[in-house]
Order: C-alpha cells, then structure tokens, then sequence
C-alpha cells in the first residue's frame, strides 16, 4: 500500500499526511484532532504560544484525541535591533495604527527562556510529537525528548540543513519548498539560496540523508501526496490546504483570500515579521516593499505590526493582514478536515490503481 | 503503460521525454538525433540562429533520425534602448573586455525579420515539432504550421499564459516551473510573480486548459518524470539534465560547474541577457547585480555580453560565462544521452512496478 512506510509506522498515523503547525491561532484544538482522527497527524502551531496557554491547549486536544499528534516551536532568535531601527519602522507603521485607531506598542523584549519553558511542557505531557523551526535543537535536547518517547521532526530548506538536522538526532525532516505558504524556515543558508522548488528539493535531500523526509510546499491534493512519495519523499506536510479547512481558527481575510486567489498572488515579503515570508500581496505588502531592507529584524517586527494585524482583521481590512498562502491557492477548499483528507486519499488511491 | 498518452500518440514518441530546445550551441545535431533515436524529443534550440544556419542544420538532423525533432524559435522583441542605456552598460562591461583584450562591439539592431525568415524555413522543411518562447505566435501562424502537419508547442509560466496558449490553437504547452535553468518563459505576467515552483503550477494548469501539458523545471530523473505525469503533466521537458550529455555542445566550463554544483548554486540573473534566467552563482552575476535593474533589456544586454561570455569561455574563465542550470545539479551525470533516457526509462518501470 501506497501509504505504508516508515512515516506511518513510526508516527503511527495511517495515511502519511501531516497538517503543518502554522502559528497565530490558525491551528485550533479541533482542527488538529480532526486531522489525526482522520488518520493524519495534526499539529498545534506553539510558536508564539506563552507556557500556561499552551499547556491548556495540549490539555485540550488530548482530550479530543486518542491519536498521536505533534506541537511545532520555534528555535529562539535575539535579533540585534537598535532603537533607531525600530523609531523608523514605526514611523512607517503610524499611518496604519493612525487609521485603525491603535497607540504605539511598547516593544518589550521577547520573553526570556520561553522556548525552554514550551520544551518543559513539551516534556511533561509527553507530547508524541514534536517539531521544530527556525533551527536545530542541540543534541542533549533532541536526546531528552526521544527518551519521553516524543519522535523529534525538524524543517530545513536546503540539503545542508537536512544533513545538519540528521546530525544532531532529528528522527525526521521537513523539506520546505519555494511554493510553501508562511515563514521560510531557512536557517543557515542565505535566504535567496534557499528558494529550491519542492521538485528539485525532495530528490537531492533523500540521496544525501538517511533520515525519512517529508515534502512540503505547493502540496494540497491527492496529486501532490503522490507525486511527493514518488519523489522520494515518505510523508507530506500541508498548511496552506488547511487553513481553509471548516476547523481552521484563520481569519475569515485569510481564507476567502486563498480560496479566491491565483498562483500569480502569494508573493514573497518580509514587512509583517522581518522574516521572509509567503502571503497574498496586499496593500501592506506593497507599501512596505521599498523598505523591506531595513526593516528591524524577526520578532521585532513581528511585534510591531501584531496589534495592525489582528485589528485590521476585526475591523475587516484584508488589504493590511498577513494573508498566508503557498503557491497553490487554486486548489483550495472550504471543507471539513476529515473530508479534505478523505478526498486526498481516495485521489491518490485512483492515480495509484489507473496507472 | 505509463509511457501511452495523448502527447506520446501525438508526437509519435515512445516516451514522454522532451529535450529543451536551448539556444547557443548546446544542442547540436548529435544530441537532438540521440534523444529522438532513443525514443524521446530532441529539439534544436534557433532561438539565435541565422536563416542558413538553421536550415543547415535542420538539414543535417534529418541525415541523423528519421524520428520525429522539434525546432525551438523565440518570438522576437523590439526592446527601447537609448545610446545612453547602452553607453552606460557598457562602461560596466569594459575592465572584463580590457582583461579578455576585446573590442567594443558595435550595438547592431538585431536582424530585421530574423523571426519571420525561421518561420519560412521551418513551413519549408516541415519540421515535426515547432515549439515557440518569450511569447505566442498569432493563430495564423499557428494555422500555416498546423498545414503543413507541424504540431506547435507553446512555453508558459503561469495558468493565464497557458490559457493564452491554448487561445491561439497551440497544440500543447510546456509550463517552465520556477526551478527551471536559463530563460525564464514569462511573455504575459510579471516576472516575480511567474516564479510559480512545478509542483504548484502543473496541477493548477491541467485543472484549467485542455490541451495537454508538459512538465519542466528541476525534472533530471525517473522519479521527476513519474512525479510530473503525477501531477498532470503527459510529457516532461528537460534541459540541464541534456546539457551534461555527452553529445551536447555546451561550452566545457557549464558542464563542470553543473557537474559539481547544488542545489543553492543556480540564480536568477539579469545580467547576461537583459532578461531573468537561471544560472549558477559567479563573479560575472555578483557584480553586475547591483545594477541590474538600470541594464538594457533584451536582446540587447545579450548582445553587449556576448563576446565577453564566448571569449571567457575560450580563455577558460568560468566566472564570467553564463553557466545556466536548474535547481537539481545534484542529479547531473555525465553520460550519453540514450543512456540519460534509459535510465530514466528503467527508474520509472521500477517505481511503477514496486509502488
């Protein structure tokens, strides 16, 4: 069977489906238990999560699943900002706040020691999966997860950072493609070298590794899993699929942007976050463009713009949200979890028969 | 058979394997009556060429294979340069011509209906296949090939340029993904936003036109191939797996630099050509990009670095020669091109077979 490999036995998942951990509340408790009820593995997007928060939501999703599940974190960054630095990106955000009638936000330092704090939680409840972006975790923390049971997932976007996440122990590898929706998890190569396209990304990691890979990016139908494993790949991971899902906790901007969208519309921008990143181009994204250089670094920028961004949701002005989006949007649908996999599943089991 | 479709049928090919008709030498009559003698689609890149050059070597095709061949034409552009563009570019270009003991070239406009004189010669020869770049050509024109028994192939970037394919009575259409090596296809949208990875763009275009669909971009094995026709495709096009072939006529320094390079290593560039293509990283790229912007478009760039390129080759100066690549180096072999296709062949029966 198409869907028997080492993925599957080692998540114990039965299809080799894997929803991302997008992060910002996009990955609720029942969209998770959905996908790993379905046979999949659903992840909770922890990223930007405070301890007590996440815990509870973890709490949450056990309850709402005997089936294994996954949380993703973020590998800590302490960007150098000066203050100058983030004077000038707030000159430019002021006419944005001036309009949505929001006060400048204090930029407070991000929480100290908050990825030890989610790892300790990660830890406590046993977490049967946990995966990582932004960078490696070191070897004594890979060890100390695998010896709670917890299969350790990394994401890299180049055959350099697959084999760095081999080395320190990672059980498996995300390879994160041009086309994927969201934050580029590039972290030793520059960021322009990295925009390898899943096509040629997938084959050239898994004859340097030994590691299963799992694909990503573009992927969101019964073609795309199989032409994946074909590849080479053993699973594949999907966000952008999911965020449209009935169960996803994205903003309404967010979904009726993809599902209205074209491949000509994700573009790649780092005015939101200070990270690369791929979302619908908007009047946000097209304003800041000019500036994008100088922009104060990931989280800082992240901060900055939040408080914009979840207003403009509610005031419901998409043109300044983060609308997300890989390079499919074509194939999106607005359709229950369960549903979108049962789809893929069928799908891949016609193309694998009618050969 | 994996290998039966509409496109082999129409083409009358055994399989669905497409050698890219690269202009500049690299595809001598040798390899495109290799490829097609092994059961593909060898395709003479003309884009450059003279009217007696191409009939010649049409000519000297036929003597080689009595299968079907493809002749690969550029739609031509009348680009509007000032001396002022042109004096400044070259000022650029001096201290490589000083160092490689070149004269100024004298910027000649470019052969007056060089576009039209191919035409004639391919209605004249009745080439197979005739497949078109850098744009579309009218219906008419599609309808004298169509005449005299030419299937016309069109090249694409986005869903909207296949559609606009598919419009003009093309026959078939090769969608370039953003892995792709050399010139970018793009003649409709912009070029940032047709930067659309093969796994994203082959399902979206097959979901919206009728004609059949070639896949392209970052393809150099059997497991791309089955991959493509996974995703829709009926045919894959591929170029830089042909360029290390033993019979291409590349120029030795872009064969090494493919041999030896990864995946990281091929970017996108202006500075060449005037227009975006993909090549591997040298110092000819990192110091023109920081005016790349400000160059003159194609062909006239192309024409200013033309002699530059070729005599750096001849003086084995690989930093200054255009070494266009996709995005799959890693999967490069040296070796004949019936056997590229054999490999290929064997690796899709077995994946095929034990899926």
């Amino acid at each position: 069977m198409w869907h028997e490999n080492e993925i599957t036995r080692k998540l114990d998942i039965q299809y080799p489906i894997i929803q991302a951990g997008m992060a910002g509340g996009t990955t609720t408790p029942e969209l998770i238990a959905s996908v790993s009820n379905a046979g999949g593995l659903g992840t909770l997007g922890a990223g930007y999560m405070n301890p007590k928060h996440m815990k509870q939501t973890i709490q949450k999703i056990k309850k709402l699943t005997n089936r294994p599940f996954g949380v993703n974190v973020f590998i800590s960054e302490t960007p150098n900002v000066s203050e100058k630095e983030i004077e000038k990106a707030n000159e430019l955000l002021r006419p944005f706040r001036k309009e949505l009638k929001l006060t400048e936000p204090k930029v407070t330092k991000p929480l100290t020691h908050l990825f030890e704090k989610q790892m300790e939680i990660i830890l406590e409840e046993r977490v049967p999966v946990c995966s990582f972006t932004f960078g490696v975790p070191s070897k004594e923390e890979v060890q100390q997860l695998k010896q709670k049971g917890t299969i350790v997932m990394g994401t890299a976007t180049t055959v350099k950072e697959a084999m760095i996440n081999e080395e320190h122990g990672i059980d498996m590898v995300v390879m994160q493609g041009s086309e994927a929706g969201g934050h580029r998890g590039t972290f030793s190569a520059s960021f322009d070298k990295a925009m390898i396209g899943t096509m040629a990304l997938i084959p050239q990691t898994v004859d340097h590794v030994n590691i299963p890979v799992i694909a990503a990016g573009g992927i969101m139908d019964g073609r795309g899993v199989l032409a994946s494993l074909t590849l080479g790949a053993q699973a594949v991971q999907m966000g952008t699929a999911f965020v449209t899902s009935l169960e996803s906790g994205a903003n309404k901007q967010q979904i009726e942007a993809i599902l209205t969208s074209t491949e000509e519309h994700p573009v790649i921008t780092s005015a939101f976050s200070g990270k690369p990143a791929r979302g619908i181009q908007n009047e946000f994204i097209t304003k800041m463009a000019p500036y994008e250089r100088s922009l104060p670094g990931y989280p800082v920028q992240h901060t900055l713009t939040k408080q914009i961004r979840s207003e403009a949701a509610k005031q419901n002005r998409p043109e300044w949200v983060h609308l997300w989006s890989g390079q499919s949007p074509r194939l999106s649908k607005r359709k229950s979890a369960a549903s979108i996999i049962a789809d893929i599943v069928s799908q891949v089991d016609d193309l694998v028969k009618y050969r």
